[in-house]
Formats: structure tokens, C-alpha cells, sequence
């Protein structure tokens, strides 16, 4: 038997490293930031525990672009290196500094935001550089030292007159790389990686208004004023906001804080947010970050990845999948967390335990927030309602615990304009909307404007009718009936009024039993069968004499399978089927009975039926035209 | 100055590998069933060019599922290693062994659909295994291998009694990775990433019909027939089809073939495809593939992700994102290229010339196959023109050359079921509609049943009336009038047909100039200006008394705002614009401005304003409720 210790060399894997360490290239930039700014932070954390007796000072990261010379620098003002540190930390692949010192400073250096993990990070730099140069000077006595490597694995590192503490890192751009030596591309990524990172990222220079000067104003011999023009000064351009919203204590954020952060998250985004929930915890996970509630449309599909996901500052994604439960991927705003595992697959990230517990967590305290907007301002909850529902719904369809702690928050707005929880709902309509059977009703409608003449016939009941018009109602009100003991919803056009709510009393109708039959055999031979099934009703006189119902059951099996899922299957297939209720204690039907001339007759029964048709919204084209065209006749 | 080489050690770079070197763990078992393959078409190659004086056979992969072992065994038939090939090949990270073949049969084994790259694939293994081990028997007649390793970078290495040619890779598989002990987990990424592999993967068994075997009938006394049952034996399931359509020649495959595959690719999908391209290029980049047109909806957004690339038949990903140009992604079907870079940014894939080049080429047979499909059955192609348009229209609306090639087959439907080509559609219509400044107006309605009565009217003209109805058709509209000469589209309803296609011929008003101003007067104190701004027009005595049209220019751009980008800033918000043209000639017009009693005047401009509103679809809730109400009555 062989035994021996498998080998790697670092021909075959720099290769490698060089192509594939990250997908993106990009991400090169972000790594090199990251380092300088753990280079920075270290130093910080030295001086704080007097490890160090230098001036920590107010330090800064500098990203300078040669164009010219097709470099490209990054100067941090850390804690540098000595030739030695060099040696140790660079010449080795995949060897960390920074678990080396965060095992050193194990207790002390917990929440000093240090973010380097693996070691790979620096060696990013030759996935777009073809040579590259470190000028590093250590905050101790030590002298600078300059290491330089083209890419092959053979380096070769020097002294170097560098006298300022800290390092420079040079990147000799690559052919195939020259987009990372246009400024505009590194602004971009600047912004896209390090927006808020913790030390400040100079990029350039910027003029701005001179704060010392006061412009003198003088009179010329007309009397008349001139102020000389405001002395401009040259200071750093500083890209990145070191100190983000989320990362201080909501006691010391007022609402325009949130609402300026909003902004310096979206800059394009014109809208307000609706309010926003700081998320804060320490145990048993780090976790803190801000989420907004935009204004939501009733598309579901359009507003997602708008939550970006940090660790310590860093930028890492804003495809949150599996993190945040998929329901509130619609808010928008950030995330930072170092507990995250990164680069793993999705599937994973849904079975990690902390993972779970994140997302649990986001969704107990946006159901917690929701509760005291709703306790504290009710008002102002119920006008913001429609902009939020479409989340709140969707919560209650998709997260068991979301859809228990909603029962105390989630409203059913009225035509009319009241909101009720579910609870007031109830109570409200348990005496009058409870049928023959002891099942109550709940009355809906989906457009105000296309229901109107059914939404009418009911509230002449004196029932309430909610206005449901969310994508996927139909799903919540199938899991309110199987949740909710003895409760049925019905849209308003599913029946005729008096069979929806079906009471003890029977109403008594004008017609015999004969007149019934003939009337039926009247309205046969006018009205398509295929279209239409019949029902005649004793109703109201004054009710509509003609009425177009769809059945509850079917419509809403359609609407379910329309909106993904559910329902059952290949009934989105079915035709539409709907009933032609005839009311026979209409007067305008006695009078289709006693027309004699069958001509007559035809033309009351097919203007009723359009009319019925229109109310329903099911006239259209040329038979729309023809009977405004039949109409106009009659006006004159 | 010191010089020396970059370092890596195995016990830095191990833990690496193991947990990151790819994103998704299931990745293993593509891995480990690409080296099998890779080691039986080696044996194939060599057998073929007489390096390798065995029996190639039929050689099979297997892969079991030893649960209660908690092992997995990927076992082939290929050309197997001897230990001092397991120490070249296994020991060293990173070391292609498909590389250096390849390398010494440059010329014979181009297209022998060796896969293997960087070796780093069979240590994958350790993502899922807490010790792995391999036993192998070379096809030469050294002594069989067994190497071990627990994860740690030692291995051990003994001979084993292994004499059947080929390797068994066994995983030891660790305990947060049991799920690679499901059957049905194996079996669905055997599915998933090796349906198509060259070599046939065995998984378990299954009970067939033996064929060799004829069922005897018997008689009994009564003369009852009685047939013995069927004999079943079992056999090897073989889970993968080793030669999937796109690997052959278009000549040899039929309709039905192409069909079949589709089957295969998407099992769950019922509705057959309309088309199929077949792709096959070898220079200058290799790439073989099925593209498919399945039906489209008006949805944009739902239907991607349905191309699969594979490389040399193995499946990579169904983000085609970058090598397919956006509008293709809605079609379904396999690209299979060794050529397409893999693991890299999306950014990058979109500047790289060969990915340039294959995305160009398959826009380029897409438009060639449309022409053909047009030129060879044009009625067919009409007939599926309504489930193919969104993807020719997007395409033209994307791609410059694409636009240009679609000239010879995008069609122009008309609400009469007639479709043109856009010099068919000129030819026909461009002396009837140009109009009195020399311009060509193309009518067109989006909806035939909302705009009937305004189609009716264009008609009556003569006029040809096209029938656009995609969401994205207003930015192609607008395209199409900036790259045509001369040209304009205008809805039928946008004015009255006279003013849209306005000729030198003036119509000649029955009022005079005081009755216009008088009729003017009139109308102002019951139409309500906010909502209708009034135009009185001479038009034919028996059109339309009262007409409600919305003017092109600014319904167009909130259209297209709507879809999307394009149109003119902030207009979106704009509100709807319509205006209400008066008939001056119309009879009714003329009642109107007869009435003496304000009130039946009153009566009659709201009775005909309803019924103009009713066509444009603009009467709704409370008031068509009334306008029905209203009408009940007037039928008595």
C-alpha cells in the first residue's frame, strides 16, 4: 500500500483561478476594495486596543485610472505590509490573512466589519490584469516593500521609497480588459459594489463652492450691484456614503432619514415608499438592513429584485431568492448580513437553518410592523390599503404563520369604501347575510363599474358588498372558505339576488303555472339556448325584468387556473356559462306575454336581452352596432 | 530583490474545492458521469485507431444507489487506469487528463466528444462525499487499482482483485448531503444533466415483455379459449437516449422524428410545436440544435427559459441569456456547442466574437427558415401567423437584420382574415389611401369587436382596416413609419374616417353658419368640455349622428409607454383625450336643433352622447345602469 498526500500545483490551478474564480470579472474591483478596507479597519481595531501607536487619522481609499498608461490603482491607507507579510500572505494562494487575524483577536475584533474570507480575492486581479504591482509601507518601522508578478507564477519583490503607511495596488489592465480603464465603467461598479462601504472611496476630484469665501458686493457709480462670482475649491470626490441608513439604531433615524435613504437607493425612483420596517438583530443570527413598501401594481411579475443583499457593507446580489420569503421580494430595500452562505446553490440555501430562520424572522417582523401601522394609524392604513394588498395577500396564500398573524391586519374593502378585518366583517353582516341553511355570504364584486346594476340589487338589500380585485383573490377566498367555519363567497352576478342570499320567504309570483310555461316557450324560441339557460323568477316588480347571471363555482375554477395554479384542472378550457334569470312579476315581461303579433313580441324579447347582455358586459361588435343603431331609430 | 513562485498548498486550496468550486453541489454527478463517458470514448478512439487491441463491445454506464450503505457507485466499461495513471491523473489537482489525449490525437479524435477540461471534475466528488474511493482496472494488462481518500489531502493506494475493464468511482456520501441517496433525486439529475449523453446510463431495472417468448392458447373441454399469461423478464433501464435527434443528419429525420423529440424534451407539454429549425454548422464554430416555435400567448414575460444548451450532449443550463439573441428565448428546443465559453459573466459571453457569431448565425436561420416556410405553403404559414407574430415583431423591433430579412414575410392581417405583406398591403391600398398631401395612411384597429362600428365606417370607403393586436405593435408601428417613406398608421377611431384619410373632395353641410354656431351653443351647455371637446363635421346624412374618436399621437405614446420604454416621457400619466364629432347632416342632428322644449333637446344630446360613448366603450357603471334603466322604459 501507497500512501501520500494529494498535490496540488500552482500551474495547473492558476490558470484556472485566473479565468473561472468568479464568474463575473467585474467582481475583481470589489475584492481589492474589500481588502483595502479590511486593511484599513485592522488598523483601526490595533489602535483601539494599543496594539498599534500610530494616528489612525481619518483615512481614505483611493481608485486612480491611467488611461494612459492602462493602469489601473487602488491606494488604501491601512496597515500596509512588511516584505515579510508579503511573503506570508500573498505568495500563498488561498491562505487568509483576515481569519488568521480574527482568530487572533478572537473576542475584541467580533464587530469590527473585517470581510476577507478565503485569501482568494487578490488574485481576482489577474482575472483582468496582465501584470500586477504591490507598493506596501506596514504602519510599523519596517521598510516598503514592491512585489510584482505578470501572471506567470514566478514573482519578484524589491524594496520600495514608499514612505506613507499602507498599499497601492497596481493593475496592469489586460487586452481583453480595457473596459475596466473607462472611468464611467468604474464609476459604475463603484456604485454598484461599494456604495456604502465603511471607509471612504475617493474616485477623482470635484469643484464645489469655496465654504470660507463670502462674495463681496459692490456698487458701481449708477448705484448699480455686482457680487463677484462664488470662489470655487477642488476636494476629493467621495463616492461612497461609509455610514448607511441601516447600519444605525432606529432610535436615531427620523422619517426623512428613511425616505432620504429610499432615495439613495433608488435615485431613479420618483414615488415615496409607503413606510418601511429596520430590521435589527443580534441573536441567533446578525441580521440588519431596512425594507420598503413601495406602491405595488396589481402585475406580479415585474416588481421583483428591486432588495439588494449585503455582507458588512459589501455588496453582494440583489436576486434575494430563498432568503426572503418569495412574497416579500416585492419590497424593496437591503439586507446585510454576514451569516448568509454565499455561492451556494439555491435548493441549499432553502434547507440552511439559519437561512430559515432569517427569512422567518423578515416575515414575523413585516407581519409585527403591519399590526402597529394598522393599531397606531388606522386611517392612514386603510389609504394605503390598495398599494399594499397585493403583498399582504400573497403572504397569507403562500406563508401558513403570515396568514394567522393577518387576520388581525388584512382588510376587505367595501364598495363603498369601508374597510373591514375580517373579524368586523362578521359581525357586521352575520344577522342579515346568513342564509336559510345558516351559511353566510360573502358578497363581492371585481369591477365597481362592469358590476354596477348587480352591485345596486344588493345593496337594495341592504347588504354589504366587498371589492375584491386582486389578480389572486380567487386562491385567498378558496382558503378563507376552508379556513373560516360556514362561509361561502359569491360575486354579485353569480345569481340572481334573492337565490344568493336565499331566505325563508317565497315570493309569490304574478304568473300561473301556465302562463309560466308559455312564457317559457315564448322566450325559447327567441333566445339561443346554446347562449343562454333560462330561469324564470318571481322577483321584484320593480327589479330588472331581464338579468344575465354567471354561476360562482365555474367562473372562479377559470379565474384560479388563469392566475397559476390551483383550480381545477382543464376547466380554464370550459366555455363561459351563464344563466338569463326573467323576472316574472316584471311588468315588462306581462307585457312580452300579452304581445300578440309575433314580431312584436321578438323585437321586446331580443331589446330586452341586449340590454340584459350590456349590463353584463356581453354585447360587443356588430351587434353592439346594430342595436345603437336600432336606438338611435327610436330616439327620434 | 528576492524572486521566487507563487505557492498553493492542497490543505488551503482542498477546503476550497470542496465547498465552492461549483455554486450547485448536484454538479458531482454530471461530473463524475462525464469522466465515464470521456474514459469509454477514449477506449472507443483507441480500439478505432488500433492503439487498444480489445473488444470495444457495447459498453454501458451504471449508477447505484446503496442507501442502506449510504453509498453511490458510478460504475463504466471504459478504458480504466493503472495505479501509476491514478497518480498521474488522480493525485494531482487540476491535471486534464482529457486534455493531454486530446493533445497527442489532435487530428484523429476532433470529434470524438471527449469532454473533460480541468480536471478539477471528479473532485466534485468531495462536495457530497465524506470519503471517496476508486477501483479501476486499465484495458492493458497491469493490475487493478484501489485508491482512497477520507477528504483529508491523504490518499491511500492498493492493488485490488478487480477484472472487468473499466472504473467504479464509490462516494461514501456525507451526512448533509443524504439526499443523494434518494433514488428518485438520482434519478432526476440523471434526467436532467445526462438524457442526452453518447453513452448508454444504466439506472436499476425494469420488467418487460419477453420477446422470445409466444403466449400458447389453450382450449378446455367447453371449447373456452384461454391464453397463458404474457412472460416478463428483466432487463437493464437504460435512463438515457444516446442519440438524440439534434446529433443527426436533417436528411434523416421526418416530421414525426422532429416531433418525437419535442415529446421527449418536454414531456408535460401537450400542444405540438408549429415549426422546427434544424441547426448544423461546423465553421467557423461548431453547432448542432433543434430550435422549435411552440404557440405563443400575448404574454411576454412567462415564456423563457425553455432552449437548453448542451455541450458535446452534455446539459449545462436553460439560461440561453446572451448566445441566443432576447427574442429567440422564446422559443423552445437544444443548442449543443463546444464553443460556447462556459462560467463566465454574461457581459463577457455578449462581447465575445464566436458567441457574437453563433448568435448572428442563428438569427440568420430563424429568418431563413420564416422565408421558406411563407415561399413553400403560404396558407399555412397565414394560419399560424397569430401564434408565431409576437416572436417576428419583437424580432424586428430588436434586431436591425432581422427587420430587414422579415420584409419578405412578416405579415399584416385585416379584419376580414386577409394577410398581406407590406408591399402587398401598399400595392392594394396606395390609390385609395393616400391622401390629399401624398401620404399613405394604413387603418388599423387593435380590438374588432370595441371598434366595429368605427371599422364599419372605414369600410364603407372601401378601405382596407388592418387588425394589430400585439402589445408591442405601437413600437413597431412607429419603426416602421420612420423607416418607410411617407407613411402613417392611424386606429380607425383615432378621427372620423373623412378627417383620417382626408381627400381634396369637400363635403357640404346642411346647416348653415348661424345653425352651426346655434347647434355649437347647444351641445356645449349639456356636454360636459372637461371630458369631450365638440367638432362639428358634414358627413354622410346616414352615418353615425354622434361619434367619440381618440386622436393617434397621444393614445400611441401612452400605449407605448405602457409596454415599456419608448413613447415620450411622462405622458403615461397624461389623461385620456377624446373628442366627440357632431354629424351636421345627420337627420337626428337636425331634430336636435328643431326641439324647442329645452328639456326633450336635453334628453335627446344625452340619449345620443350615451349611445356614442356605448360604441367607444366609454359608458360604464352608474351611468349605463341608467342609460339601461331608461331604455327598459322606453321599449314599453
Amino acid at each position: 500500500m501507497t500512501k501520500g498526500n494529494i498535490n496540488v500545483s500552482v500551474e495547473n490551478i492558476f490558470p484556472l483561478i485566473k479565468k473561472f474564480l468568479y464568474s463575473d470579472h467585474e467582481i475583481f474591483l470589489r475584492e481589492l476594495i474589500s481588502n483595502a478596507t479590511d486593511a484599513t479597519l485592522k488598523l483601526k481595531h490595533l489602535t483601539s486596543v494599543g496594539d498599534a501607536k500610530v494616528e489612525y487619522g481619518t483615512p481614505l481609499i483611493e481608485v486612480k485610472v491611467d488611461k494612459k498608461g492602462k493602469k489601473l490603482h487602488i491606494i488604501d491607507q491601512g496597515l500596509g505590509m512588511t516584505a515579510e507579510e508579503v511573503e506570508k500572505y500573498i505568495n500563498q494562494i488561498a491562505f487568509s490573512g483576515a481569519e488568521e487575524f480574527l482568530d487572533k483577536y478572537k473576542d475584541s475584533a467580533k464587530d469590527s466589519g473585517i470581510i476577507g474570507h478565503f485569501g482568494l480575492g487578490f488574485y481576482s486581479a489577474f482575472m483582468v490584469a496582465k501584470k500586477v504591482e504591490i507598493i506596501t509601507k506596514s504602519y510599523t518601522d519596517a521598510p516598503a516593500a514592491h512585489w510584482t508578478c505578470d501572471g506567470s507564477p514566478e514573482f519578484s519583490l524589491t524594496k520600495s521609497k514608499k514612505t506613507e503607511r499602507g498599499t497601492e495596488i497596481i493593475l496592469h489592465i489586460a487586452d481583453d480588459s480595457t473596459e475596466f480603464l473607462e472611468e464611467a465603467r468604474i464609476r459604475a461598479l463603484l456604485l454598484k459594489y461599494n456604495k456604502f462601504m465603511p471607509i471612504p472611496i475617493k474616485f477623482g476630484t470635484k469643484e464645489i463652492n469655496d465654504p470660507d469665501f463670502t462674495p463681496k458686493t459692490t456698487k458701481d457709480k449708477d448705484g448699480k450691484e455686482t457680487t463677484e462670482p462664488h470662489k470655487k475649491i477642488t476636494v476629493d470626490n467621495i463616492i461612497n456614503n461609509p455610514n448607511p441608513a441601516w447600519t444605525k439604531q432606529p432610535a436615531d433615524l427620523k422619517d426623512e432619514d428613511y425616505k432620504d435613504f429610499y432615495r439613495e437607493l433608488y435615485p431613479m425612483q420618483f414615488e415615496e415608499p409607503l413606510f418601511n420596517i429596520h430590521l435589527n438583530v443580534d441573536y441567533p443570527f446578525h441580521l440588519t438592513g431596512i425594507l420598503y413598501f413601495p406602491k405595488m401594481t396589481n402585475d406580479l411579475n415585474i416588481q421583483k429584485d428591486k432588495i439588494q443583499l449585503y455582507q458588512n457593507q459589501v455588496y453582494v446580489t440583489d436576486n434575494v431568492e430563498g432568503i426572503v420569503p418569495e412574497f416579500l421580494t416585492m419590497l424593496r430595500g437591503v439586507i446585510d448580513s454576514p451569516d448568509i452562505p454565499l455561492n451556494v446553490s439555491r435548493s441549499y440555501l432553502q434547507a440552511d437553518g439559519a437561512v430559515k430562520k432569517i427569512s422567518s424572522y423578515i416575515t414575523r417582523k413585516v407581519a409585527d410592523k403591519l399590526k402597529s401601522l394598522f393599531n397606531n394609524n388606522r386611517e392612514d392604513f386603510e389609504a394605503k390599503w390598495n398599494d399594499i394588498k397585493i403583498v399582504i395577500e400573497y403572504g397569507m396564500l403562500s406563508e401558513e404563520k403570515f396568514f394567522e398573524k393577518a387576520d388581525a391586519f388584512a382588510l376587505y374593502p367595501t364598495v363603498d369604501n369601508k374597510y373591514y378585518t375580517y373579524e368586523e366583517l362578521f359581525n357586521k353582516i352575520k344577522a342579515n347575510q346568513t342564509d336559510k341553511d345558516g351559511k353566510l355570504i360573502i358578497l363581492y364584486a371585481s369591477n365597481k363599474d362592469a358590476q354596477h346594476s348587480y352591485i345596486d340589487a344588493a345593496k337594495a338589500k341592504g347588504y354589504e358588498v366587498l371589492l375584491l380585485d386582486s389578480p389572486i383573490i380567487s386562491h385567498l377566498m378558496q382558503k378563507l372558505e376552508s379556513t373560516k367555519e360556514n362561509i361561502t363567497f359569491s360575486r354579485v352576478d353569480a345569481d340572481n339576488i334573492d337565490k344568493l342570499i336565499s331566505k325563508d320567504d317565497t315570493k309569490i309570483s304574478k304568473l300561473t303555472d301556465e302562463q309560466k310555461t308559455e312564457l317559457e316557450t315564448v322566450l325559447k324560441e327567441v333566445i339561443p339556448s346554446e347562449k343562454f339557460m333560462v330561469q324564470l323568477e318571481p322577483m321584484d316588480s320593480d327589479a330588472t325584468p331581464f338579468m344575465i347571471t354567471q354561476p360562482e363555482f365555474m367562473r372562479r375554477m377559470k379565474e384560479m387556473q388563469a392566475t397559476g395554479g390551483g383550480g381545477m384542472f382543464g376547466m380554464g378550457n370550459f366555455p363561459e356559462m351563464y344563466n338569463l334569470v326573467v323576472n316574472t312579476n316584471s311588468p315588462l315581461v306581462s307585457e312580452i306575454l300579452e304581445t300578440k303579433t309575433k314580431k312584436k313580441q321578438e323585437r321586446l324579447i331580443n331589446q330586452s336581452l341586449d340590454l340584459a347582455r350590456l349590463s353584463q358586459g356581453l354585447l360587443k361588435g356588430e351587434e353592439l352596432t346594430n342595436f345603437i343603431k336600432r336606438s338611435y331609430e327610436m330616439i327620434k
